[in-house]
């Protein structure tokens, strides 16, 4: 079996900031939000926005929009974030710890139950309530716990290392926060994170304000 | 002027990606690389990559492909990451100094010459080369530097503040590791990253894993 493609990346990758802005207006307490609203906020087109949200199998009413608990909750099913994702982290580094401390995974279901690392001063610790186990124990936890996935921050040059006791250790998903693409078997998903691609983002944007700049001066 | 809309952020955020493989290529001495070759390391469809790349204004030749040394210089060129970026940080926490020490920024042009915090016990401190100094000195810090870009990796609650600060200290771009939405002048760009997109995306193929396999089961 292979891990299953995504065909719609970019429209799931919006998602979250879709939540975002929508959990805004619940708070606030309303009961619908427009598709153009939220188009507005995230500088979208309002058609990107209600196919987008045409995914999750709600449909927005003309001149009234989204009913916004119901969104929500479909979104969350969607993302099957209404349920607990039991996560390791290995690599308690700077980006690891940063990992474990950022709040929201936990609110969108996700539960760094472990982590692990090489680091004698490391073991032992534990970083916003989450332990750090020596990378020797890694096995034997991941069999006791049961675990949905792993997050891997070590460095670069241990990254395909881990990657196959991770797979040796049953694991099938792994969210990927080094450098390297990483060799597995094709039933195994890795999600690789790329912080450059945000990085390119701002590139081009600086360059066209350069551009207008310019223009602008002629 | 307003800060200017990337209408093909899905193609631009791929680009890193492509970049990875084809100095791969380059590395291995390599004078071509297939769009088929590409597409198949990064689970895309052969189309896709030959559309994105046609971007940076190369195009393959047919049952040879891209020339590995030209296609490089062309995404650099296009990124504008054959010049330097001058970034500041504000926030140097575990999630900042990770990305002080993440060494592909450099390599894509993105020089981090300063990082500023409010912890007496992390000012005058360095990270990777990046000294740290207090909050208080970067206006007069940035105007002394001259500074293109600022990475914000502060508390969501002090996020806001801060970018007040760098705007009226004269940045004209922000990328943005907060879960806040920043309210800016329009001319000037934020880029938000959103740590919880790659996670919607590992999350929804998890899904499709276990319905395949519960369907295998049938």
């Amino acid at each position: 079996m292979h891990a299953p493609k995504v065909t719609n990346q970019p429209t799931i990758k919006r998602l979250p900031s879709y939540l975002h802005i929508i959990e805004s207006a619940q708070r606030d307490g309303k009961e619908y939000i427009s598709g153009t609203v939220i188009a507005e906020e995230l500088k979208l087109e309002p058609i990107q926005v209600r196919k987008d949200l045409a995914l999750t199998g709600i449909v927005g009413k003309p001149r009234i929009g989204f009913p916004v608990d119901e969104l929500i909750r479909a979104i969350y099913s969607f993302l099957e974030w209404d349920r607990e994702h039991r996560a390791i982290l290995v690599g308690a580094g700077n980006l690891g710890t940063a990992l474990m401390g950022y709040r929201e995974f936990n609110k969108r279901g996700m539960n760094i139950v472990a982590a692990f690392d090489l680091d004698k001063n490391k073991i032992g610790n534990s970083h916003h309530g989450t332990p750090v186990y020596s990378l020797g124990q890694m096995s034997e936890k991941i069999a006791e716990i049961g675990v949905d996935m792993a997050i891997l921050t070590v460095p670069s040059g241990h990254a395909q290392a881990v990657a196959d006791l991770l797979v040796r250790a049953g694991i099938q998903a792994i969210w990927n926060f080094t450098n390297i693409k990483l060799k597995v078997p094709e039933d195994v998903i890795v999600q690789k994170e790329d912080l450059s691609s945000g990085y390119a983002v701002l590139s081009v944007k600086m360059r066209l304000t350069h551009s207008q700049t310019a223009n602008a001066e002629v």
